[in-house]
């Protein structure tokens, strides 16, 4: 039988690993330098915790899990047949989390958590049915202060995987006064639905689907106006700050807005800009909103690279309200397409630690080479022996194949010497030299 | 609601996580310094991959996840349900993995593995439905030094766990050649069976049960005297060569067994020892196999830390014959559990690296003290500034719950002066100074 993986999911390879290794520490190692902390849940959720927290539609991506024992007899009934779902974000399991750990916990609690969630998705290009999160939030604190440090947090991210990209701030707040000084206040999803789809589908569309669900003339008239206004400033400007006055979420979000601005400080490789048009739709966010693009070569890379956002109450499902947080969540994935396409992996070591190899000519040559080998690793240098005494050519193809930079041989000549000869495989050098000073060329080697 | 977990399934709060991290690391560390390579696989299977592999028992443990969309009408039939299944161990994956990738695989193949699998077992103490495996394997070499190499590992991750541990070796051959020369060759599973229990049960049980079973009493008398002269000794002896001599895989086995334990060089925290009543029964072993016990205050600490062996075909169910290979995996829970015990982790840090908390008197002052932790963590010093400007006992606490050691104080006298007061909240010692003397501190503090 010839095996197969299912549709949608991936294998890892060494390689792989090394890449999503690179960009997972990257991003941890600023959370903790943040003071985040680390949680894992179980892949396995009981349903009641996960369905109806997605949508409709997503209830539909949930994977479900037979219960185990026998199946029920007659025609079956989905919850008869499962009481457990799969993973599907890193939030709904946190606020989970939170309900039941409650007693443990001091707020405010910041942590990250870094896990594959899975969604029964069609495939396609760049989306998989099993990918990592890497989320962090605060929650238990209604400080901007919090969204000051994701803010600081995105750009030391972007700054650390060296890639230059935009960083666009919103609030819901400025998004509920616009609704609610167009005098369209009940039409709040639409226009954040709307808005959107603004920089996929056109204005021009937009207005037309607007218009089409009976949004008034003069609404959008004013919506067109104060849009061609604030895109590009990259602050929220006069002109709406005018235009929200007298609406209090409006004012609110406009000041939250020009404080996190204000306060973000160093620079950095996500340039912040407020975006009038960013709304995050249908997200449970209701103040500041985050998401990054990615800006070199322009539109190469679409598709954001970080989301997330203030949300008032996340654990209140669970039955315990007035928990407000915000969170981000990186995409793992797209940051590693990126990154591929601008050739950002191209130098760095495939998946391999090994820094040398000894050659294996035999038994006695070997059991030398094993002494030899310890000494390197006691030295924290990371080696091997070839476990064969195959062909000489076949063991420098390993070495070569596996990106190994040094060779050691070890023959009955230079045991008899007290040296061990090495080779520089991108050189092709070759020297006689003793274990410390193979030792200190390796140590000299790394650090360039 | 009130959400709940599934049974058998285990959240892992911030200490846990640093701890199981700890675990995690100390045995990776030593993967990659002999030059293994980490892949990962998908957490879903296909079942036609699954099945099959893991007897008739494993085959009920399987997690199986229902198909996407309608249910099928009529009775439900386990394969018109479900066609893909949850990881079980990370050996079958690896196989398909392996078949999979043969053509971009340099062999041969050293690849380390650590993902959590999921077995719908019946939980209890120290059992779970959801746990870590952590396994190293090396195919596609015949060569003992493979072996070695897996004992080396194995002493370097408990010499760095620093736990006191037996290593006891033994080789499938031996058994079949005792099997052989007790003239009892169709008896080999139940001798391995027997010989698996005989730690629990006693040498009496066992022995009834072999009786019981049918081999003959002469075969029982040979074999209660081989125990009763090998157990002790940690290595084959005279007695046992001289009754295998004869048998082809006997011999061949003692000498393997020899050839291990006189290569293995380097002593560590796991004492290498022959034991002939080492069987690991019910495995696809063929060759050497392993077995890690905690030898720290005895019976304490029962079941094995780790096992491992030869396997002559992994991927051969896959239509790739003829692979070799030899593989350990760590018991990540029972060694967590084992340290707990031993008191390893009393005085680790609990889930945060966070070194310095700046008190928040306001916007103002907490506007500064944000520039100021900026600058801490440029200096690679893990740093947090409470977001709210809470009680100042309350920010203490805070600090307190979360063993951050010091906390930094900057009100309005403290900006005027230019330092800032830091607080050590081991020794409850206070004292002013500036943000490179703190950073200074704070360095130094770390190297004790």
């Amino acid at each position: 039988m010839k095996p197969t993986i299912p549709k949608g999911m991936r294998d890892f390879s060494p390689v792989d690993m090394t890449r999503r290794n690179f960009i997972l520490n990257a991003i941890c190692q600023v959370y903790r330098q943040h003071g985040y902390r680390q949680i894992e849940t179980p892949a396995m959720e009981n349903l009641s915790v996960l369905e109806g927290k997605y949508g409709a539609e997503g209830d539909t991506l949930l994977y479900r899990v037979l219960n185990s024992g026998k199946l029920p007899e007659g025609p079956a009934k989905i919850h008869d047949l499962s009481e457990k779902g799969l993973r599907y974000d890193l939030t709904v399991p946190f606020a989970r989390y939170v309900v039941m750990h409650r007693n443990e916990i001091t707020f405010p609690f910041k942590r990250y958590q870094v896990q594959p969630v899975w969604r029964a998705d069609r495939p396609q290009k760049g989306r998989y049915r099993e990918f990592y999160q890497c989320d962090a939030d605060v929650i238990g604190s209604d400080s901007l202060l919090n969204e000051v440090e994701m803010v600081q947090m995105i750009t030391e991210v972007f700054t650390a995987l060296d890639i230059r990209t935009e960083l666009r701030v919103n609030n819901r707040k400025v998004l509920a006064g616009l609704a609610e000084k167009l005098d369209i206040p009940d039409r709040f999803m639409e226009l954040t639905i709307g808005l959107d789809k603004l920089e996929k589908a056109g204005l021009e569309k937009v207005m037309d689907e607007w218009r089409s669900r009976g949004i008034p003339s003069e609404a959008l008239a004013k919506l067109e106006e104060l849009l061609a206004n604030s895109r590009p400033a990259g602050e929220p400007g006069g002109h709406l700050t005018e235009f929200l006055r007298g609406s209090e979420p409006g004012e609110k979000g406009i000041g939250e807005v020009q404080s996190v601005l204000d306060l973000s400080g160093r620079e950095g490789n996500a340039s912040l800009k407020f975006d009038l048009t960013l709304a995050r739709g249908l997200n449970y966010y209701t103040g500041m909103i985050f998401e990054v693009k990615c800006t070199e070569k322009d539109s190469q890379f679409g598709g954001s690279l970080l989301g997330g956002g203030r949300y008032d109450d996340l654990t209140g499902v669970f039955g315990l309200p007035g928990v407000s947080g915000v969170g981000i969540s990186f995409g793992v994935d797209r940051i590693h397409d990126v990154m591929t396409g601008l050739g950002k992996f191209d130098n760095r070591a495939p998946g391999t630690v090994t820094r040398v190899m000894f050659v294996n000519f035999g038994e006695a040559e070997a059991g030398q080479a094993l002494g030899m080998a310890d000494r390197m690793r006691l030295a924290g240098i990371a080696t091997e022996v070839y476990p064969d005494a195959a062909k000489v050519k076949k063991q420098m193809s390993y070495a070569d194949a596996n990106a190994i930079p040094f060779v050691a041989l070890l023959g009955s000549e230079e045991i008899k010497s007290g040296n061990v000869k090495v080779k520089d495989m991108r050189s092709g050098e070759q020297e006689d030299m003793t274990v410390q000073a193979l030792i200190e060329k390796i140590r000299k080697d790394g650090e360039t």
